[in-house]
């Protein structure tokens, strides 16, 4: 049983760094969590990592460690480990070298890769991608980020900048997004797109569960607020959940005729909403794509929830970093 | 000398079978045309093409054959042989198996695929593709077709049906498209396209060379006039080059931000306007891309010109049917 290798892996969120110890079943052993504090600095960013993975570390002394994982926002070279660009959630962050960074304080095999090719990767070899070859993956929350496995590998595109799924334009001419583009699928279908399209909804019709929960301050609203009236039932909130489960089906297919995947897998706060939207994006991506590569692909929750990531990051030492 | 090995290649248009004898280095030997004949039928296609075949192979008798490689429009089921779907241009085409017809007639091994598909090998083995690893092909003329190269290998995604370019959906809320989709990159970019932009805008500025080429009768433009009339300096041609420029261009971002791809190569018989054209591609592309992977990326021409498929297609045979 002492055979068994163990890697760190951890996860990078806007908010919040998850790390954790995971074992070749992708099981989970030791986890703990530390603000990013984005906000401060990407120094303290970093001093955050490490103490997260020094805190990991003290509490597995007993494992054999084969290496640290890293998932963080943004395009990362995987080779030299650093990231390149567009990761707005931690400002400053583009042109740190995160592999680097560890190297400073570890003496252990690091890999650096996009937070949402770990968290698919974690899918794809323990939770609803398993036994399968080419997949999609989407996350649905703050901002929209995407993952492509093809035949079993993590697809990084030429230069480690492939599967911004979040930057697909729905609409040439659509609402401008902070990317620079415009009509991005992430300025519909993100939280803020479901916050900007709540209110959109309300301003021509005004009875909505919604309205007396922030208290008459459209502002307020926030896709979370969004998700609670639909549980309770308002018009409204459903309305805008099934347009935006449709539109999201919309920008799956695109991705369906260009890549013909066997399974896309979702997840993110947003997709924890559950059957109604699925469906409403199987819909939509039903309606628009190529019948073909349609009828060829399944489209399901993801099914690691938060830990995907984490454990998706340290899999890739222990997995192959492919 | 001998021992060089040779396959035939076949490129099957709408209008025009294109039938060669091609070497292990690409070099084009005999090459003959027939019709196509797509109207009278699947039937008279598969005659057509069983006689260009013939016709190739009687003139290269001397020559050690390794088989035939077919291009075809459709999406076609790699391994079988079978056109599984979406071939406007050869109507009934679709359930036919290509490769059973070309066994009932010939003793070679044969491989059938995409015409696109085969174009970009073609492209990828001996044209603007040598040399990278990671390329997207485009076709720009009465469709558009697209075809996608991942280290080194075509992808086809999970069952042979990748890489449809030309419905990528450029507005959700756009012209619908005969494949079903809503605001296609084939709908605006596409021959139909050229001709629908330029009638649109010479409704409401009637001076323009077009309105005398067809004296009037504005059902008459084709994108062959509008080209035309851009050589001669018109200003309408010139606006609605530019705009299918721009719009190609947004089609690439999509792609760009997707598969981050080091060479996106654009045939067909509209991209052979020139730099006028790749310019405002390259404009559309840069305005709508995430920055990085823009950067890495080159927009080119195709070299191979209308042999590519041909040649690309006889390559299947003699380097690797990847």
């Amino acid at each position: 049983m002492g055979s068994k290798n163990f890697a760190v892996g951890c996860d990078m969120g806007a908010t919040k760094i998850i790390s954790c110890v995971v074992d070749s079943d992708g099981k989970v052993g030791y986890e703990c969590r530390f603000p990013t504090e984005a906000a401060r600095g990407t120094k303290k960013v970093g001093e955050n990592l490490i103490s997260a993975i020094k805190e990991t570390l003290s509490n597995c002394k007993d494992k054999n460690i084969s290496g640290i994982g890293i998932g963080t926002p943004g395009q990362i070279n995987f080779e030299t480990g650093e990231v390149l660009g567009s990761a707005p959630n931690i400002p400053g962050w583009t042109g740190v070298n995160v592999k680097e960074l560890i190297a400073s304080e570890f003496d252990y095999p690091c890999v650096v890769d996009n937070d949402v090719n770990a968290a698919i990767w974690g899918e794809f070899l323990y939770g609803a991608g398993k036994g399968c070859k080419d997949i999609v993956g989407i996350t649905l929350g703050t901002g929209i980020g995407g993952a492509v496995i093809v035949d079993g590998k993590l697809y990084r595109g030429s230069k480690f900048c492939g599967g911004e799924l979040g930057h697909i334009s729905l609409k040439y001419d659509g609402i401008p997004c902070r990317c620079g583009g415009i009509g991005c699928f992430e300025e519909y279908c993100s939280s803020r797109g479901i916050k900007r399209m709540a209110i959109s909804k309300l301003k021509s019709k005004k009875r909505s569960l919604l309205v007396s929960m922030v208290e008459g301050d459209l502002k307020k609203i926030t896709s979370e607020l969004v998700t609670q009236a639909y549980h309770k039932g308002d018009e409204i909130a459903k309305a805008v959940i099934r347009e935006t489960g449709r539109l999201t089906g919309y920008a799956l297919s695109i991705i369906i005729n260009i890549l013909n995947p066997e399974k896309i897998i979702i997840g993110g706060g947003i997709a924890t909403i559950g059957d109604f939207l699925f469906n409403a994006i199987r819909d939509g991506a039903k309606e628009r794509s190529l019948p073909v590569p349609y009828s060829q692909v399944s489209i399901v929750p993801a099914k690691l929830g938060v830990m995907a990531g984490a454990i998706g990051a340290g899999s890739l030492i222990l997995k192959g970093a492919q």
